[in-house]
Parts: structure tokens; sequence; C-alpha cells
């Protein structure tokens, strides 16, 4: 499998799925900041711009976050990345969808990419302000799913490897401060094997 | 069941496969534009002030358009709502994820509330061009992804819910022109009856 990926994005979850099922894969970066995403190159492989993208070993493609890791939960059944009862993908894909679709690109775009929100330089502080009370009141409900647990499902699945990037994001690029649980829930992933392969290969160590 | 909705927001997808499944729920409606959604009477339902919201008959909450989805899919499977094998169920994911998180909420969420975007009043209309070339992008990869299919799984899907609303905003609210096996798809869901219940029930017919 290859996976196109930027240093630090959300991608980096999806890479961390990968070195938890431990086959061999193919990394590609994207550099986003010269606009590599909007290249012919990529657009003629992923159409959207966007990373994640997952090329399958059968040349498919994948994309989107929810729908790549689902599929590497599935397909991977042994290491229990997804809760197996309907309930708990049903709850799974709840907080992938709020992290992605709420707190990722309603919240974080607007603190580091205030551009894309407003054509006026002087409003990008007001926009990036608004992402950060949208990334408070996600952190302040995930706090909440966590609770006091290990991991958002009680074992370690999909979700807390969507959950890292926002925390990571948090703490290393946006100067947030994290609930305790959180704080804690990030460095039980830092010491995971996994998450370490991923941030050095990603040059994030 | 009870369901928490809108007339006419994203809520109107997930109205519509209640009809479908066709047993008894109870409709709530919450008035956007007077700031229900912000109110403590909701909060203290669904503290992510949005719509569509679930209450199920144990009187959990669920929310998140593709786990309510999701939810209404698996455990009604005679429906046959959701693809059956794997790939099916990750390339719905995959279509639900592009249509909730880019389309709606990076596309017509700018068209229809761009004052949600920019607090510069005289940038709102270069804010809901931004929207329409998001939506022009998300139509045109929907239209390669229905292809010549009645519904974009081959059956009808949760997937087909969702396309409604982007297709119904298009023509209805946003005046922009779909491609024409989309129209052809817009029909034929208003064909359904499921549909039209849920269109009349909501005031829009």
């Amino acid at each position: 499998m290859k996976l196109f990926y930027a240093p630090g994005a959300c991608s980096l979850g999806i890479h961390i799925l990968l070195e938890e099922i431990g086959k061999s894969f193919e990394l590609v970066r994207l550099d986003l900041a010269s606009g590599a995403q909007y290249k012919h190159d990529y657009t003629a492989i992923n159409p959207k711009s966007k990373v994640p993208a997952l090329v399958r070993d059968d040349g498919s493609l994948l994309t989107e976050w929810p729908a790549i890791a689902w599929y590497l939960a599935k397909t991977h059944p042994e290491l229990g990345l997804l809760p197996e009862d309907l309930e708990g993908e049903v709850r799974t894909l709840e907080l992938l969808d709020y992290m992605v679709a709420t707190v990722h690109m309603r919240g974080f775009t607007r603190i580091f990419r205030p551009a894309n929100f407003t054509p006026t330089n002087a409003d990008e502080p007001a926009v990036a302000q608004t992402g950060r009370d949208v990334a408070a009141t996600g952190f302040n409900l995930l706090s909440q799913a966590l609770g006091a647990k290990a991991y958002l499902m009680g074992d370690y699945s999909i979700a807390d490897a969507m959950l890292f990037c926002l925390e990571f994001w948090a703490v290393g690029r946006a100067n947030i401060s994290l609930p305790a649980n959180l704080t804690a829930h990030l460095e039980r992933m830092r010491a995971r094997p996994a998450v370490q392969r991923a941030l050095a290969a990603e040059g994030l160590t």
C-alpha cells in the first residue's frame, strides 16, 4: 500500500495505523506549502487535493480519514482496532466524524489556515479565534468521552489515532492547554512504538 | 425514537431514512434562526448545538449524520440501506464523509451562512463564492461516482439520502445547476413515498 501524506497533517493518524499493522508500505510526501496537492501529478491520482490518500495493493484509491481507517481496521481484525459490536462501531463513527468534520475542519483548519476562510488579512486573528473556540468545545466533549478510560473506546482503536492528531496539534502547534485526561492520553499514545516510528518517519521528533 | 431537526437542514436526510424504515417516531423542530440550538433546553440534550440528533428508544443520544445513518441501516438490515460487503461499506463511508464534511460543511455552509466564516459583512459574497467552488467540485466528483447507476452504491442506500440533501439545496436554495445524472437522481428520490412524506412533514412541498 502507498500512503500520500504531509508531515504532521491528519494523515499522521493513518500513518500510525499502518505502523500498528506493521506490514510494509510506501510513503509519498506531499509538500502542501508549495501547493503540490493542486498540481496535475497529484490531482490525477486524487482530485480532492487532500491527504491522507491510500493506494491499496490492487491499485485502487481510498480517501477520507474515517473510510481509510475503517478499511484498515476491518481488514486486520486480529489487531482489534475497532469494537466488534454495533454500538461500539456506531460510537466510534460518531467520534471520528466529530473529530474530523468539526474539531479538525472547523476548528484547527481555521487556526492553521485562516486565509482559507477570509479574503481580508486583518480578519485572520478573528477567524483563528473562532477556530480556537471550536477546538475548546471539542476538547471539552472529547475529554468527557474519554473519561477515566485509557482509550476512547476502552481498548485502543482507530479513534485514538485521530484524537492523537488533535492533541498533537493543540500542544505542539496551537498552544492550547488540554484537560488532564487528554494530556495523559497524548503521553500514552507517544509511548506506543508505532506512534514513535510514524513521528520519526515524518521528521516530527 | 425522537429526531431533532430543522426544516430543510441535513437532518432531512435522516428524516427520510426514518420514513423509509416506517416505524413511528417523534419529530422535534428546532428554530435555528432564533438560535434555539444554543439555548439550555437543547444544549442539555445535545451540547454540539447541531441537528440531526436522534434520541433512541433506550433514551441515549446519537449525533453525527454518518453515525446516525449507519445505526439506522444496521438495525434494519431487511431494508438493505447499506451494502453488505466490506468494500461497499467502506465506499459508502467515503461518500458520506465527503458529502458531509466537505460538500456540506465547507461548501453549502459557506453559501448559506457566510457570516459564520468572516466578521466583515463586505466579504460575505467572496466567502459564498468559495463555497460555490467547493460545491461545484463536489457535484463533479459525485456525478462521476453516480455514473449511469440509479443510486450511488447501485442499490438505494443511506448515501442517497445525503446526496438528496445536497441536490435539494443546489436546485431549491442556491441556484446551482446539477449534472444531468444528479438531476435524474434528485427526481428519482422525489418519487419515493418516504421522501415525499418527509418533505411534507417539514413543510417543504
